[in-house]
């Protein structure tokens, strides 16, 4: 958690609720083509007026000029450090399908690939494999056993899967296979300490099996690429440690994986925003603590699309009515880190929040990047956000004598 | 110290005189009844034209969100990491009345509080107790001789007290006995290692002698309840880090004990903030570094009268130029905490600070929380507040080669 040891001491339960609206990818920066940046661009109506009457500022995800990816993004919301508590890429893969993960589990992302006929790697996605195909193969590879350890074997899409070895002793501490680069063989994986001997030997021998598996198949040569080998990290209880009952609200299995990993509670089955709003409605009055996920701002972002992202923040303030029309004691607008359609990525730019109370102090501000960073919450870190969430919630007694 | 273990190496002696001006719970918020924090209503002649010439910024005291009490209020403001010395309740209770502490002493706070026949806490702060009748009890209690251990009883006011425990080999990680309940029986005091056995034999024994006394006083039943023990932490000498010779002046003997654990010297006998300014005047030869303490600003604040808080800032601004008559080469503005009579206590807020030398830059701004925060320092932790004023004074030689 953040480096403040005495926030479980100081947190006392209240009747406060509090949502903490996350939009993905939330920040921008300035577009040449367009002039602006994408929420200096968009027609923000109730998310100015929201912000004008709000404490805005804005939140460095990780540390100045570090770009997060998804993980380190939300663990800094709430209030973990990103940096300690980094979720390694098999764990994020994994929970990001909903793969069932237990502690001491080993996960892997893993690609299928295609080999020429001397072994070295032709392409690292296998061409144009298709769901269909992956799943088979999927299926093939479920049958293999190894001894002493569990595999498991669950398709993601197209050429990408996530491999789960379950059993004693096992350890991340592991080489990949998967040297992302083409025309040399697939690595062995390595033990990076004496204890996680048995571990490199488990995958090694499922490689050697799998790809006897895909001797006996048809068609070009396949191959398995496998990386970020990981475990569950040991986090922090959100709940017992900011004396909170909580629930995260999202669309897709990535947020709700690192939520539960927190300890939130989970909706399940939930497909877009509007469904979300209403589940926030109907679980109300069960928590105290609302993690609310909209993810459009990214995706569009992501594909380098000013305009889509434009109109996805535009959609994002047209439901907003909607959730200050429930009164939470605190509503929090955030996001994990910007995502500028002109770099079409993840940056590393500083994103904007407001954090709306009773205690929130009147500004002339609007809801932009440049706004809310010369506005009352300054530029802070985003694992210094809850600390502020919490105190806007008045659920932290005063710190020493 | 602050984070920064090179302070020492690069801090040379000079003949600047420092002062710094304590406001305590200087910084406030928004007040919806009048439109506006108490450091904009107010009339602030003097500061705000000081301001214009200064280095001015907001300081957070902990951490954003965390409201601090007056000790992490103060460490910050010297250069302490407030978390990691964090002074316990005994302790600042302690030093609060000047109670004579040595290294090792065991400190609480106590409470005189009114039992019911089956022993069960019916007022925690034991009716209306006068001065006197507390008083009378602990001229009793501190005939109690207690194996291996000197116990001293030193009335504060009224029903409160503190126990200081002195002896051999006694450590403070022992539970209070005070429920903050009541209803129930005071708690036996435990210890939370084998070390503190002794230590909490001791206090139990004290406390069932302490029940005989009362059991023989006429009246209801009285009892006692202990917590926040707590032992003197090992400070770094404030004179030997930064190389000044420095010296508190206040009226309150909260900061003067902090000041002293500091290492800083006492003035003793101040009775209000003219007094202070006149002993300020008396010693300016004899030291370079004075830290000088206002206190009616929190006072008003704490009894959410926005006009008094108002008033006592006015109240300040006239006593300006007495000082800047002085002519230090460094003289900062600053306050331990905000406490805005909106909420009528302690807060989270940043805090004003202004930081006047001869390399100041002038501004056009004004003294108030948001001019401040845009202003040369912008928003920094108190605890790099000490920093930026040694820089001022010409103390700190050049970091690195």
């Amino acid at each position: 958690m953040i480096d403040f040891p005495y926030i479980s001491n100081i947190c006392k339960p209240t009747k406060s609720k509090i949502i903490m609206l996350v939009a993905d990818g939330l920040g921008g920066m300035y577009h040449p083509d367009y002039g602006s940046s994408e929420l200096e661009a968009a027609r923000l109506p109730n998310l100015d007026k929201l912000a004008a009457t709000s404490s805005c500022g804005v939140t460095t995800p990780v540390l100045p000029g570090i770009t997060p990816g998804s993980g380190p993004g939300h663990m800094g919301l709430f209030g973990y450090d990103p940096i300690k508590y980094l979720l390694g890429r098999g764990i994020l893969e994994g929970i990001g399908i909903g793969a069932p993960i237990s502690q001491g589990d080993v996960v892997a992302r893993g690609n299928f690939c295609t080999l020429d006929e001397k072994g070295n790697i032709l392409d690292r996605r296998a061409g144009r494999l298709t769901t269909e195909e992956g799943q088979f193969i999927t299926k093939k590879l479920n049958s293999i056993k190894v001894d002493g350890v569990d595999v498991e074997v669950h398709h993601v899409m197209g050429y990408r899967f996530v491999l789960v070895l379950k059993g004693k002793n096992l350890l991340d501490s592991i080489t990949d296979t998967d040297p992302q680069i083409t025309k040399i063989k697939p690595l062995t994986c390595q033990a990076l300490s004496n204890e996680a001997k048995n571990t490199a030997n488990a995958v090694n021998s499922f490689v050697s099996k799998a790809n006897a598996v895909f001797g006996d198949m048809n068609g070009s040569s396949k191959g398995l690429l496998l990386r970020g080998f990981s475990s569950l990290p040991s986090l922090p209880n959100f709940n017992s440690t900011y004396n909170l009952k909580s629930v995260a609200i999202a669309s897709y299995p990535m947020y709700k994986g690192i939520a539960e990993l927190m300890g939130m509670d989970i909706i399940k089955d939930l497909n877009g925003f509007q469904e979300e709003i209403n589940a926030l409605k109907t679980k109300l009055n069960e928590y105290d603590f609302f993690f609310l996920h909209y993810k459009p701002a990214d995706s569009a972002g992501e594909d380098s699309d000013f305009n889509r992202k434009v109109k996805a923040l535009e959609d994002l303030d047209s439901y907003l009515q909607q959730i200050t029309d429930m009164n939470p004691d605190v509503l929090v607008v955030c996001g994990d880190h910007s995502t500028p359609s002109y770099m079409g990525s993840h940056s590393w730019h500083p994103v904007p929040c407001l954090v709306k109370s009773k205690y929130s102090q009147p500004s002339d501000g609007v809801f932009t990047e440049m706004s809310c960073r010369n506005s009352e919450l300054g530029s802070i870190k985003a694992q210094e956000l809850m600390l502020n969430v919490l105190a806007h919630a008045g659920k932290l007694n005063k710190f020493g004598p």
